[in-house]
């Protein structure tokens, strides 16, 4: 596809309080599997992924998203992005091999929107399941919800001019769509990719450095349905029942873990390559964006983010 | 996501007779949306496509497919490609700008397969019918089946060592999946991808320069019904009722245009990334693969081309 | 099944104003076919019905539900009817043959909930545009959403021990469902049935007379999110986007038409015989009871009837 | 609904041998649940069934149905189906108390299509694991396909005209469809329910007394998938792939049990009510009718009955 070397977005790390409260939430709700631990850190990945993690979880007095990472495609890349993006103007850091279990060398970066951004490329193989040879479809033995794979996540900022411009000029992702006022002059929120789907990454304006949601793919919309199910037999708390997006045409439901940081299931949505046209919302029809069934915000969308 | 600038299969030209039952095919049943004709072509889209084809109709005597063509990236990669390719020892044509309607300047390529692949960038825009302002998420008026978009062709040949060769180690694609002998050592097919889809092309060993299918994105196993229902509609002949692939995972079915083309429409399948590890299949595990429901090949599978 | 001989909630005559905009949301957003019309009234069916019609509807300064119809087996089943009913306490009157279009003669129950219910046998008979001959699974041509049947609606009234005490006792419908204070010493809500589904008809606490929902059959929640879209293009006001009731564990969505009467459609439940046992919802669960996602009631759920 | 007292099928009675085997297909791949064993029975139920017992597997050198069961209304119907029945001129045999495990007495009938027919009403309740209080819409830990309940068979004889008249114009059930040679005057398969769905049984010309298959319900098309899927993981004998039928517009898939009892889990279809007009399927169309896509029979359903 695209000649950037930014495969996906590859992990998120997670603030979380409780936090045997939120490990079993991840494990046996959202139903992620553990590969590892370390003092005050918890592993996980989706049954669907290769490596060895794509979720970590953090002990902490409060939530949010401590970073979230992008695997590229190999060691080289990491040289190349370290200049481009010093170039631009960001503060970046090396983090070492092995400073998390599972993990190689990655580059750290401070991006204007005030969150920070990794990327790597080692990170351990551990596999999937259903194998490498003459596999079935899917694993037995899946627990709550479990999605394929981390999907994207939407983060907030003030800066999100110059965020759009680091990620779309400098790193070559997509601009799928974006929402200006309506005289077309701001900005009010980007969606971003560096793969074939509507999002990695997507910012909006709002609190510096905040995390809105953390997303996760799923097969179908009765996978949705299903995992709506999940959610309400363990008395969790739903932000946003099945609805689709207008955005990226996806089928959703927002929902909070046990420390209120957001998550969600998704599925859909159109296939995008580097000559994909960025698609307009103007402010007066971003309900019906967001939200297209019921074309409004409800109240948490623009006031919860952790 | 990889490097190589091919940006996915964008175009497939067919050979049909019967021509004008061919065409009521591909826009009522199949449900695409002609975009240009000239004396012996038709040229026609599926809705949520932005280019101006993607399916050429040829007036023939014999079915097959005449070429598929590769969109890449922009016109530098033509040339970067015309070199490496031409080095790995494939004859190659330039097609000149306008040869037909739409398209703009094109590199041919006879790779071992014996199939005529093309490679280009510039094509007309034509835009999707839900627009790019504040769109709704699929338009009004959708005729027959109404797949979203081209996905992938399965061609048959001899030399498919080669054809993979130049697939993978040429031109970057990742090989998603394989089958082997049971001794590992014959390659029978192979699974090829520059996209996050499962496959852009594949090939299996067979009849030289010769098309099994090509395949078309739906977005739901519930679309994958409707579909069938419509092909019974029309008493076209389903040559492989709803089920679903072992390789790729992916739930499909297999039916014929008016001229034998063996036409699939196709959904789900995993996510691909330049370090998808190759998922191996032994030969006596080739039933379960293609059909897993099934967990053998029909007779026609093996014995169909065109 | 039973014994009583009703066999469905057979019609429902809707009070509409703005006449031609409801007539137009009727047909070509929800997807009713007119079968007839008279000076202040059109008749419609869904595409999947056989009689001459299920949906009445009246031009009138106000919202609302004139009356809803139960199609018995014969006519000497009204006449049981009409003793066991007068018998119970009811006022009755009869509906003289072709007092609307395409109906014979009927019974009209002035039942304690302040509403009026109609018994009859004889209507018109119209067909399926599939027909009666090798026919095809569904027709082509449909407009909207496209419901299969008229399923149940829900009723406010203030007497609804009474009203219960009619359906069940009198009647011989099953009670599936229904929601008690805490202490399980007073009805809140009561879901009746005369067929196999989760209620033709349910009576809530609230107005005298009024109309909460009525509600038409989908096939799936596919089906459920198509509809969503197709609500949403036409700036359909909707109550409540896609989710599943606890109460019957149906999958649905809740919107207004033009004049505002509430309509659902639904799909799913479980199936119910004359020996299925009560499910018991205490208060403090009605909003998981009737939005199992949400878990709790919308503003509108309790104050918007018509 | 109708007038007939007879509720549903209600049991059926398969003779398997490889008993162990059996018993483990039964529970962990279909997925239904044990309630009771006595030496050579063993009693199961679906997990949304409330009665005892739907399903009992017994010890047998042979495959095959040893009777099937309908429950009615009371035991008053028990009486009147015995004189009807027996003045029709079937043989019939009371089964006292207690015979099976969890059941009362019943009715015996040889049917002219050479099978033992039971009626009952008795039968031990046991319920469902979400219980009758607030209940969450389906339970924890189901395994393999977990059907909701058991659904309708079809049975095989020589004398087909007059089990249908026994079951239309005694018994008074609805015939939903039938097929006919194409001169309209034999009758090869008929379809007949007592409750809301397509058949609770059927029965087609045909080799004395034989099973052709026994149906079990499944809530959408996209658990029919899961089904297959499986089926394959557990290597059972997939006899026909996932589809639809003609006939009744159900989604299918057929498969055997370890002793070739071919069984079916089925969605989908119409409601049936006393006055649904019989639909009509001509010879010629019947591969059209069974399988709607394929549009032809495969071998084995005109020849391998159990």
């Amino acid at each position: 596809m695209n000649f950037n070397g930014i495969e996906r977005m590859g992990r998120i790390q997670l603030r979380v309080h409780d936090f045997e409260k939120s490990v079993d939430y991840y494990t046996n709700v959202l139903g992620l599997d553990i590969t590892g631990r370390d003092e005050n850190r918890v592993y996980l990945k989706a049954w669907d992924e290769w490596d060895h993690h794509s979720v970590i979880l953090e002990k902490s007095d409060s939530a949010g998203m401590e970073h979230m990472g992008f695997k590229v495609t190999n060691n080289e890349v990491l040289d190349t992005l370290e200049k481009k993006i010093g170039d631009f103007g960001c503060t970046i850091e090396r983090i070492s091999n092995k400073s998390r279990v599972g993990e190689g060398e990655a580059i750290r970066v401070h991006v204007p929107s005030g969150h920070k951004i990794e990327f790597y490329h080692d990170i351990d193989y551990v596999g999937v399941p259903t194998g490498r040879l003459n596999p079935h479809p899917w694993p037995d033995g899946l627990r709550g919800i479990s999605p394929h794979r981390l999907d994207h996540a939407l983060l907030s900022g003030d800066d999100i001019v110059d965020t759009k411009r680091l990620f779309k000029d400098i790193l070559g992702f997509v601009e799928t769509e974006k929402v200006v006022t309506v005289d077309g002059e701001q900005l009010i929120a980007t969606w971003l990719t560096t793969t074939m789907t509507g999002h990695d990454i997507a910012i909006i304006k709002g609190p510096v450095g905040k995390l809105h949601h953390v997303g996760w793919y799923l097969e179908s919309w009765h996978d949705i349905l299903k995992a709506s199910d999940i959610l309400s037999r363990n008395e969790i708390e739903i932000d946003v029942t099945p609805t689709r997006h207008g955005i990226t045409r996806g089928q959703t439901i927002y929902f909070f873990d046990p420390s209120g940081n957001r998550n969600e299931v998704y599925t859909g949505g159109y296939a995008v390559y580097s000559d994909f046209p960025t698609i307009t919302w103007t402010e007066d029809k971003l309900g019906q964006g967001i939200f297209y069934h019921r074309r409004q915000l409800n109240e948490a969308f623009g006031s919860v983010f952790s």
